[in-house]
């Protein structure tokens, strides 16, 4: 892959996210910017968005100058040699203005269009999910542990998540419904962290749909190297459908890809 | 109130948050346990769950003796003074086992029933929301914030939040998406944090129904603490209906309670 060190890479997408995690914590629970979310022309979380991706592009400018970014707030900026970041720098945007601690800023390494290398960083709890290649781990205020998702086989003892059953459009809500009627229990409101947690083996499926690219270029990564196969809802790469389904392990994800294509 | 120090019951509440965590905490996010969460008969929730609750009974049984305990995990001890703790070691069992940073300990101290002091308790991310009589503060890793609910005024601009959406029976669930369809956001997943987020700024209302006594009665203090008003669906205190209204201010709290009696 036109010889890059992937590990000196994950350490540049490290810094990205310090970046990113120094720019928005000022804003996050901020009771000033709080008190003016009421749609006054002031967004304290647009602010902390643009303020991040600007600090991770200027980085990227500086020491990636050839690399591509396409993050949520800026033009894209194309490519000159095959490599490029997606960027979301605040990944649950309605949960970081609520003032809850599962959003997150995300970075992703491309390829020729392909995500190589993924972080999820939720900088307030100092949890960061990190893989490539067949690695994950999370680091927790610099402590490491290996990520491994679960050996859960079916629906039936299956932990599901999505962030909200209401963003299903109509056949997408039926082909969820199914999903959910069969699952041992179902968690809400959790946007990529979910997916952090299904490498970690506590949530054994997610199921979402509505998604951009800079929203789930840097879960796949993470998922895969953790043991998990994340696909679209017809079971191949094409991510641009914006449906995502992540399994814990290819049984669950066969399981659940035969209800959403029924 | 028979001349107990508040400030002081709060310190020894502190001190049964720290022994439950300390319970609690090996069990979170631990592979082996999760390994086994499929129904074998172990169940790693319920054991850190006992072990916390027994912590707690055992400093109440020797620094409060003539005090009642209702917990989530053992029959009732009754009260010989008036005084009772309420308990529930995890609130939100299913996000624990999920891996989810938002479970929370609950502690209460009630007097003839009515909850005068309340913590909401989060280990893993050591925040503490805590309030009795006209203050609330969020302790995070031991640095205090005082905790204020917002002045969001009307649902068009509020933030919902509720646990579960599916978790409400069909004339509930009627009410609820009323709500649901007037406000600007709507969050899932959260449990009891939801309303230690309320009493934070950061959301404005919380909706949810088939609450138990030890589900609520740590809420009731900390919202009230901080500005907000906590009630059942009727607006008034008899919480064993197991349907809880907490809002931000009076204004937000009265133009739900029309929605939901209507």
């Amino acid at each position: 892959m036109n010889g890059r060190n992937l590990e000196t890479e994950l350490a540049f997408a490290h810094r990205l996210a310090d970046a990113a995690g120094a720019a928005i914590l000022p804003h996050f629970r901020n009771n000033t910017d709080v008190e003016n979310k009421a749609g006054t022309g002031f967004d304290p979380v647009t602010i902390a968005d643009r303020a991040a991706e600007q600090a991770i592009r200027d980085l990227i400018a500086a020491e990636r100058p050839g690399d591509g970014i396409l993050g949520e707030e800026f033009p894209v900026l194309p490519s000159r040699n095959g490599w490029s970041w997606t960027l979301d720098p605040i990944d649950g945007t309605r949960g970081f203005i609520a003032g809850t601690p599962t959003w997150c800023v995300l970075i992703a390494l491309t390829f020729d269009g392909e995500p190589v290398l993924g972080v999820i960083d939720q900088p307030h709890t100092k949890e960061r999910f990190s893989g490539f290649g067949g690695s994950a781990d999370l680091s927790v205020n610099g402590q490491k542990s290996l990520l491994r998702t679960s050996g859960i086989p079916s629906l039936d003892s299956a932990i599901l998540a999505t962030t909200d059953p209401y963003l299903f459009r109509d056949n997408e809500r039926d082909a969820f419904g199914k999903i959910r009627s069969k699952v041992r229990l179902t968690r809400y409101g959790m946007d990529a962290y979910a997916y952090a947690l299904l490498a970690a083996g506590g949530i054994d499926l997610v199921v979402e749909s509505g998604l951009n690219l800079y929203d789930l270029h840097a879960l796949v990564p993470v998922v895969r190297a953790a043991g998990g196969v994340i696909t679209n809802w017809q079971g191949n790469d094409d991510f641009t459908t914006g449906q995502l389904v992540a399994a814990a392990n290819s049984s669950l994800h066969a399981e659940t890809l035969a209800l959403l294509v029924s």
